[in-house]
């Protein structure tokens, strides 16, 4: 029988930090086979004893012994949950130690500030970032490009919505995107609403398969999907996105995530 | 003077783990002033060396030592940045210890899988959340209801938008949001279009302070964003969700992160 290990993400707060340092980790374990429960607002005695039932409910069920990633920073809640029959791996405490040597002063254990509206500043910039995305999203608002970051462009479906919200998100940037209509394309100069902002703009691409795939899920057996109108409309925007010395991010093989990553970094060294 | 730490961020990709983690272990030092510097993509000997001559430059200039939080995954980059004069936290080496002893395997170093596309059925599901957050916002595409895991309801501004997006970001769940307009709310029992849904609604509430501070942003001086109107409003949809025993979540003291935690929580458990 192929049995599949649990695991658990016990936080005090959303549990996203958990959930993403356990998932980094497993991930190098690509041969196993978890089963993933998120265990989040860990906040008190009481559900911390409701957690340690679930975890010892479920090593009773499952032949495998737990893993626990735990983030909680209350030492007493910690200890509950800690007891339980698993491999428990405590995120912080080690580090904390580090850290407090090196910055001379006692780590406050504030409860998930990280996720929080600790900053209520840069939490509002994420936010209204998100708002511009979705009012500069596929070439909409041109007006107002002056208080963008970024300007993505590409052909349609390209993948530059996803990023532009996933920047906003992650990152609080502005980020517009427009896209390259086979209007655009006859010609060779960008579209005048691009070239004030020539330092701001980054071009995606990808692969002329990829994009008729992505494509036919939209329109199917239409030309818009069709391999070799694919490639025209990739070439003639790689060729007037060259000509304007704008930099591409190629994207086929790479998530979101990786695209902005890419993006952010290319800003700061720009 | 007061001078304010470096922080560098050390990723074979693009970071994203390890700025989380060393921001949340930051956020228990809130007296101290820092300064972060991502250095994502480091995956080549070549990269270090430039990474290093980064946060030796950052030394010198700075009075404090930096601190470096370190996702490498292969031990000769690790070793190298491990060598400057700094606080070297390596967040992985520990942990995979004791996974390895665990799952009885070792670990395969596979770099930064975890923002990857690894999992491409997953990261596809994601990107289709994400379209799917965007075709049925504010309302649009009723008739795709029938897709949903989740739909949230409430009155204009109450930050159903950046909720939606970031649960398909995050979490890959398909959640359609409707915003009860004046005329929803004359009537007492739920729109219509949201009748068959119920199991999958959930309410989104905020103080009428809050709400007319959010809403004078977009339209200052207004009928819409005047305090009175945004405490009828809002008594009206919360009257309109209790009869109808759709779970209200209260959003003012919370960040998009904490609400979506919320309601992925209250979707386990409903």
């Amino acid at each position: 029988m192929s049995d599949s290990r649990p695991v658990f993400f016990v936080s005090d707060h959303t549990g996203i930090t958990a959930e993403l340092i356990g998932k980094s980790l497993l991930s190098q374990f690509p041969g196993q086979a978890f089963t993933f429960v998120s265990l989040p607002f860990i906040d008190s005695q009481e559900k911390a004893e409701i957690a340690v039932r679930r975890i010892e409910a479920e090593r009773a069920r499952s032949h495998l012994r737990p893993l626990v990633i735990s983030t909680l920073a209350e030492p007493e809640l910690r200890h509950l949950i800690a007891q339980t029959d698993s491999l428990f791996l405590d995120i912080f405490p080690c580090f904390l130690q580090a850290l407090e040597t090196e910055l001379g002063c006692p780590a406050t254990p504030a409860l998930g500030l990280a996720h929080g509206m600790s900053d209520a500043g840069q939490y509002r910039a994420r936010m209204d970032a998100v708002n511009y995305a979705l009012a500069a999203d596929d070439g909409l608002a041109t007006e107002r490009y002056g208080q963008a970051d970024l300007i993505l462009v590409g052909v349609s479906r390209s993948g530059k919505t996803p990023t532009s919200l996933y920047m906003a998100m992650q990152y609080g940037l502005r980020v517009a995107n427009y896209p390259l209509t086979p209007e655009d394309l006859e010609r060779t100069e960008l579209p005048e609403c691009l070239r004030t902002y020539r330092s701001k703009l980054r071009g995606l691409s990808l692969s002329a398969e990829r994009l008729a795939q992505i494509r036919a899920e939209r329109r199917p057996d239409s030309r818009y999907a069709s391999l070799p109108n694919c490639q025209a409309e990739l070439q003639a925007a790689e060729r007037m996105l060259r000509a304007a010395q704008i930099p591409i991010i190629e994207t086929t093989q790479r998530s979101v995530e990786e695209i902005a990553a890419l993006l952010k970094q290319s800003l700061a060294t720009a």
